[in-house]
């Protein structure tokens, strides 16, 4: 067997790697026989010298089968999951999962939690009362069964070589290396278990890939390594140069997520889970996707589905139809236009920070989240807004740091004399050549 | 203060790194504030990427001043040290350095141990009888000041982060990089404190440096770094195609170094080390080096100075005038040659590892070695052998592990039908320009 030492010396002179050596490296993280010193380094060669398409794919079958695989064959009807690269007001699976489920598909979603200005679907769901997001496999797959959907924490031990070489890269400076970030979402949902993926890589001010370019080359990867392995994957590429939805904050996007479902709230948000819905559908060959999507929402069936699960995971599900039963903020603060002028730019980063420093989100793994404070945003990039008038709303507790809030949201809205163009929602649409 | 992650990112990126984050590395590495993990990625990075002249004389100097710096100026009369590469049977140390005392210069030299097929000077001296080299730092001055020699193991706390960073580089394949080599060398003979230092840089199947053209580029390195630090500092670049003496094991070769004092035996082990030493009396400013070194041998001024050496370290004395008194091993087993013919190669490294195998080294740090063991050339390259003549004799006791040794030496030396030329002992002479 290829010793650690043998392996960082190929890569470190810019080498492929075999299959023998790729397996030698992901056994060696979990078992402890690649130390940490060594991971890191190989990780700082790879990230530097790059992998080819074969050694991602074999990195990343490797990293999937490092540990548990849920087996979701048991199941009737096709199995669909999604992934997003992460963002602000970024809410669509707590819309589209339900939906999708109301359509016939079968989504046995593992989510994660937020970390920096990033929010994440857990975070958002435990901030409805008595909810629960753990969840043994037995009952999450019975789960799914009978409702069609449901969102949880990890169950098992799934794909355990990322999560090592994920907590290192943050503290090594590897994360931005196109193999490592392709090998690391797909072997997760290689190991999540669903046969239809589709993936929404974000691009923009607030997200990993701020360059459509790198963001182009990340959606191809990722489908082309995906569909390498035997499953049904397809990527959008969509925008995070603003907030997605109009609410940033654990339950305000809840809320916000339940006023679309029952209809009362549209927009970006709206638009883009729809989408993401519509192709995660016809991954799974259910036909004349979007139309069922939004018949499932003007029936309501979505919404009822989205009740159901709450109810599953242990929350309190009347808040589908009363969100007054949300975590509620101490006060609200306006953060007003001190001119008048078009929107020209909402660094969604920023925007995310603003959040975090009302206590949203997290620093450190270890740091807990403020359910009811956050942002609802009044404004998107090309409207209108008179001096003096709102431009957002600071919902904040005790806890909160005001002021920093306050002056991240001011400068991350620009304002403009002239009219200034709507970013498009969707900028790639990137289709596999299912194998 | 930069972060780890930030000087990561920098020279992940390949560029040049500050004096302040160089200092934070050389800090952290000392302070626990860089990660063992972290220090590994930022080495391959640097591995990878490279460091400037500039870049590599501030972490030279940082790695220097990262602990006890040792204080020479209390000695009459100039200050001088060497430092060699690594080779096998390479015991220059154990003659220039009563040598160079003997003709006015005082030498405070802190040895190493070997490690694979590279023997250490330590080692070899701990095999005179009683002999210990562990001596505080008074004594050690004290010794200096009176003999005008000693060779101690590392006194006090020199360069805490080489010594990091070295365990580090061994088990991340981040070994043979220019600027890591020189800024462990130089850094470690910084705090040692001499004055006026005498690189001699191996080239060859036994070095660290296979080709001349690596070993030139190394000795040029060092020297232009060295001096930039306000030493005075010159390289010699000497062969290491075969073994440089023709005892190669830890009594053997203080045998061979004793014959030399002596004036018992010559080639060019003699030879290498009267260069060496007449280069550290050169740079320490008296003159006639070469003719005062010799006139030392020929009076035995040298052999006293060594026994007194010996003596002040625990050691019996009386090694100098009868060799008999070192550890024997208790058989002796000729390599016979298979045919006749001109030696035509002698892989040092293949000697190094032959001799390994039969107690000698160590493979790791912890290893215990067999002061009696090794090998005693009979050839050098160039010389004829008849069939059946011994070209080595195997100095064994009952651990050694004879077969490999056999096998490792018969394949170490090649033979040839034609007449072989004599490879240079010394290739070039680095000199420095002196600030």
């Amino acid at each position: 067997m290829p010793t650690p030492v043998e392996i960082l010396r190929k890569k470190r002179l810019g080498n492929a790697l075999s299959r023998e050596e790729i397996a030698a490296f992901v056994r060696g993280v979990v078992d402890g026989s690649f130390a940490d010193y060594q991971s890191a380094a190989l990780l700082m060669a790879i990230c530097i010298q790059g992998m080819n398409r074969e050694e991602t794919r074999l990195l990343t079958m490797e990293m999937a089968h490092s540990g548990d695989m849920l087996d979701l064959s048991g199941l009737s009807g096709p199995t669909v999951d999604k992934h997003s690269t992460g963002g602000v007001g970024d809410t669509t699976s707590l819309i589209l999962v339900p939906l999708v489920a109301a359509c016939g598909a079968k989504v046995a979603k593992m989510s994660g939690r937020g970390l920096g200005f990033t929010g994440g679907t857990l975070d958002k769901l435990e901030s409805i009362p008595g909810l629960c997001t753990a969840m043994e496999e037995k009952r999450f797959l019975q789960t799914v069964e009978e409702i069609g959907c449901a969102i949880i924490s990890q169950t098992g031990d799934l794909a355990p070589a990322d999560k090592v070489l994920y907590a290192l890269r943050d503290v090594t400076a590897t994360v931005d290396s196109m193999p490592l970030i392709v090998s690391s979402i797909l072997s997760k949902k290689l190991a999540s278990g669903a046969q239809n993926i589709v993936l929404d890589v974000k691009c923009g001010s607030g997200a990993l890939m701020e360059t459509l370019e790198d963001a182009k080359a990340l959606a191809q990867m990722l489908v082309e390594i995906g569909n390498a392995t035997g499953r049904r994957f397809c990527a959008l590429v969509t925008d995070m140069n603003q907030p997605l939805g109009m609410n940033v904050g654990n339950a305000l996007e809840v809320r916000e997520a339940i006023e679309i479902l029952s209809g009362q709230a549209g927009g970006a948000l709206k638009e883009i889970s729809l989408e993401i819905g519509a192709k995660m559908l016809e991954l799974a060959g259910i036909s004349g996707g979007r139309q069922k999507m939004e018949a499932a929402l003007e029936s309501g069936a979505g919404l009822k589905k989205f009740a159901q699960m709450i109810t599953a995971l242990g929350g309190d599900g009347r808040v589908a139809g009363d969100v007054s039963l949300l975590p509620q903020a101490e006060a609200v603060i306006p953060v007003c236009a001190a001119e008048k002028g078009y929107i020209g730019a909402i660094l969604a980063s920023e925007i995310g920070r603003a959040s975090l420093a009302l206590g949203a989100g997290r620093l450190r793994k270890e740091d807990s989240v403020d359910p009811a404070v956050g942002i609802v945003m009044t404004r998107r990039i090309g409207e209108w807004v008179d001096k003096g008038e709102p431009l957002a709303y600071l919902h904040v507790t005790r806890r909160s740091n005001v002021e920093a809030a306050q002056a991240l949201a001011s400068r991350a809205i620009a304002l403009s004399r002239e009219p200034v163009e709507t970013p498009p929602l969707i900028y790639a649409s990137v289709e596999g050549k299912c194998v």
